[in-house]
């Protein structure tokens, strides 16, 4: 763990050299460091600035009430002049979902492939920006595109979304090498492998720095093919003596395509269900990444007109997400499938962490209505989209890069990445093990680690980037334990007394039918308090009545109940 | 899935015949189906009664709140003077937990193997409650202990905590066995096997009804024998240069033993650090479970008198518990460790679903502190206490029931068991998938579900039976999202008008800083809507003026921040 240690001490170090970076190649990572999702980096060489990948993180448990999470891009913000370019690897929403909030603040050409593109499109057109963006589609291994100083190939790998990308960065100072997300799925679907002479070639002609995504680095072994869904999916359908039903992420084209080969073998035809999983059915038939068998793909209204063991209905959810269709289903709320028993349903997916007891909750559900469900657990239903240790090793083998970062990744992804790389004869000061809002410098035959820019997150609570911080999530934690308390007083200003009783109201601390006597106390203490403190009431001093208040009412509640709601005294002035 | 349908279809009919059940035996599920954790059933034969275990249960994400969940025994209280014993299994909280709060209503005396009776005696005593209490310490493999119509013999198994025990539960109409909790670890930490011979002679003898533990049927092959750890364990101590701290589960006594004998292997001590830690520990020790290496086992003062290659720490918090020492540890918050850049620590433990972004959360911390972490991800570091698919089977063909009902588990537990009975030969309708208030009933040649009883759940909020309930709950939710707002209006009763401005207090919903514009808005709104519903106020209408006001205010606020806080207008007469 040496490389760990060396970076972090390193981390906060201001290269001394690194004052004037004119002649430097400066990395920022900006996103996904240190954490799954919001994913942005960028390179900067004198007065040019590129940006990859603009995605959107998922709020944890802590961030109550948030919707998602986009990266703070002040560095960029304050730079916007010298960006020449946002490159995206794909159309994930980690790695796009960021573009139609932090658009405005780049206000840069986008370049990627046509799938994502045309996600990017449909974000952009929703909120109005479509219009005055600059969408460039690429083809993977054409030539390479010119911005500022940088010149960006886009090479094929496989992902769990078609047409994935990792990017060959051709810098002043030597070529970087960003893997997007990727895995080396060598009989993926599409038969669309990752295109290896074109990474190779980057290996041959020399690569500095290599950016490598991590987040599978703790698994042994190769990523199992999506051959291997194929495979477990036929037996199911041999089996499925009724409708078979399939939950997979709507970004999955690779799933859909077994569905609807199946389907045609097995005789069945296949509709799809839910927002996202329609649209990118869609644009990927549209596009050509999705092969639809002669009249197997069909409206969910005609599924009802058919008999149960002719139906696929693929659909999302497969992450217990509450508003997916999956979750619908399992809670008898869907308009279109209702659980019959001997419907077989699939689970095609392993939980993101945190989703786990969403998930469960799900099947053990749709078992309880009598479905045969069939889920990573009990079977091989899902492989995952990223590489595998020994993927992750061929990356460097086919790079040979002089320096190796991980990204895209937790602490834990990066330091079992970083184990990895030296395994492979990386020197481990070279290997860095980096946070958001660190910079690296690199020169032809130097790295280093330069002063941190800022970088943090930015809430999207109720559909725009919110005001709202870590007092209101504190209070909501609070609120979300033992619920709130008020109690208004009304005070007659000249004689210091109240006028008329204390009123109480609470919510998510007692039930109301047992709060009565409860209440009544709470009102007696008030009076109490009130009397007490009559010349702080003459006086005007309201803050410290209401801080009396504070202290005996809650003294008295965690006597009575044990629990400490919020109170909130109002003092009301007549 | 023939047995799923069969069961749920019955599990509501009345059996024609149960109405007199004087000459059956009925099962009564009380906790512990359907669900993970507060394990309770109970049989009852004639004017007999007797309950295996008494758990807790675990708050699920929507109990904010909530500290613990206890099962709902009305059905027992009622029949209080029926009951003829409680047998407890093994010492866990889920099979004991519930004891200090429902001892009271259940009033009979307790049979348990002498590790579950210290621990029950430390909890009866923290709740002034040992005085009364009928404590037997019973010895596993022992002769039948009778209870009214029963006669209950203890025959141990191998479990995650010392001296755990299934029950032979002889009954006039057959016998019933109850497994507990249970692996078959044919090497043992402590060289205590499961009795095979005398599971084998209840199956010789006959057996009824198998009750039986089913958490891991999902689970292929056999779970690994503790010696995996060990083996594990060894190769870390090898390695280490620092110290080693390894975080397991409190009772888990047999990871204790292994720490013990490595560390006198390796030169080592150990000290153990955490309450529940200290206090099995202390237990296991005087009751001969632990068999500490002459000097081995120290004091944590004395741990830091000595160079941290000397030193081993076994402490509590493997699932990421926030007041746990390994959270306090991550934090930087715990008074005798802090993380050295060159510990080993251990998480050995692999996560309870709904606990896995917090240990992934402490994980990470350790790493950013420079420990070397192992965990389940990337070494060997935990064995689950729990039978997988070949030991349940291998259960099903000691004892050679005629019906098995799986317990202890969520539904996909059950129907994966059932499954594995289907395999093992016992008849469709012979297996049943019960729920919590399921009852089945039995004589000596058959078994159907009887009308089932009430079954529930009682929460404990802050020391003792809660009142709350789901309006509560859904309140906290309600709170956590988008907070809370009050506004306190004083209205002079005579002219319907106000005396005053309105207060605005919130919470939880906007940063402090930037609300002064919006609650300057909801002032006007106010003001408005008194004015416009004047007459309501002069007639005394405060629930139609309070109505108005949350109309107007949620409006605004939603417009403006697309938010919906909960809205708590206080109305003051004056």
């Amino acid at each position: 763990m040496t490389q760990n240690q060396a970076n972090s001490a390193t981390a906060n170090r201001q290269d001394g050299k690194g004052a004037a970076s004119g002649n430097k190649l400066r990395v920022i990572f900006l996103g996904g460091l240190g954490e799954v999702g919001k994913n942005i980096t960028a390179l900067e060489y004198g007065n040019d600035i590129i940006v990859v990948d603009c995605g959107i993180g998922f709020p944890t448990n802590e961030m109550l009430g948030v919707d998602m999470v986009l990266p703070d891009i002040t560095y960029l913000a304050e730079r916007k002049d010298k960006i020449r370019g946002i490159f995206i690897t794909h159309g994930h929403e980690d790695h796009i979902g960021s573009l139609p909030y932090l658009l405005p603040q780049l206000d840069a050409p986008i370049y990627a492939t046509r799938m994502a593109i045309g996600l990017i499109s449909t974000k952009l057109k929703e909120h109005k920006l479509l219009d005055n963006a600059k969408l460039n589609v690429v083809e993977a291994g054409s030539a390479p595109i010119k911005a500022g100083a940088f010149a960006v190939e886009f090479f094929h790998i496989v992902h769990s979304i078609p047409d994935s990308c990792g990017l060959g960065i051709h810098t002043p100072v030597g070529t970087v090498v960003h893997t997007g997300d990727f895995k080396f799925d060598l009989t993926p679907t599409d038969g669309w492998q990752a295109n290896f002479g074109q990474i190779a070639r980057l290996g041959n002609e020399g690569v500095l720095a290599l950016l490598s995504e991590c987040v599978h680095a703790e698994t042994e072994g190769a990523t199992p093919s999506e051959q291997v869904v194929r495979a477990t999916f036929d037996r199911l359908f041999n089996k499925a003596a009724g409708r078979i039903i399939i939950a997979t992420f709507g970004s999955l084209i690779a799933r859909v395509q077994i569905a609807l080969d199946l389907a045609y073998k097995h005789g069945r035809k296949v509709a799809v269900l839910g927002r996202s999983m329609e649209n990118n059915v869609a644009m990927a038939v549209e596009m050509g990444y999705l092969k639809v068998p002669e009249g197997t793909l069909i409206k969910i209204s005609e599924a009802r007109e058919l008999t149960l063991d002719k139906v696929v209905v693929v659909i999302t959810g497969s992450q217990g997400e509450p508003s997916s269709v999956l979750t619908r289903v399992a809670n008898q709320e869907n308009r279109f499938i209702n659980v019959i028993p001997g419907d077989t349903i699939v689970v095609s997916s392993t939980p993101i962490p945190g989703n786990e007891v969403a998930i469960i909750r799900v099947i053990n559900s749709l078992l309880m209505q009598g479905a045969d469900v069939y889920y990573s657990q009990v079977a091989r239903v899902h492989v995952s989209g990223h590489a595998s240790q020994e993927e992750l090793k061929m990356m460097i083998s086919l790079t040979r890069p002089k320096y190796a970062v991980p990204i895209h990744g937790e602490r834990r992804h990066m330091v079992a990445y970083a184990k990895l790389a030296g395994e492979m004869g990386i020197a481990a000061e070279n290997i860095f093990i980096c946070g958001n809002g660190s910079v690296l410098e690199f020169t032809a035959d130097s790295a280093a680690a330069a002063a941190p820019v800022h970088a943090g997150a930015l809430f999207v609570d109720g559909g725009s980037i919110s005001d709202i911080g870590d007092v209101v999530l504190r209070d909501r934690q609070s609120l979300s334990r033992d619920g709130v308390l008020t109690i208004a007083v009304s005070i007659d200003s000249e004689t210091g007394e109240m006028a008329g009783e204390p009123d109480i109201v609470s919510r998510g601390f007692v039930e109301p039918e047992s709060s009565d006597e409860l209440f009544n106390r709470v009102r007696e203490v008030v009076r109490n308090t009130v009397r007490l403190e009559r010349e702080a009431a003459i006086a005007g001093d309201w803050p410290q009545l209401n801080r009396r208040i504070k202290e005996a009412v809650s003294q008295l509640l965690f006597t009575q109940t044990k629990r400490r709601p919020m109170l909130l005294p109002l003092i009301v002035e007549v």
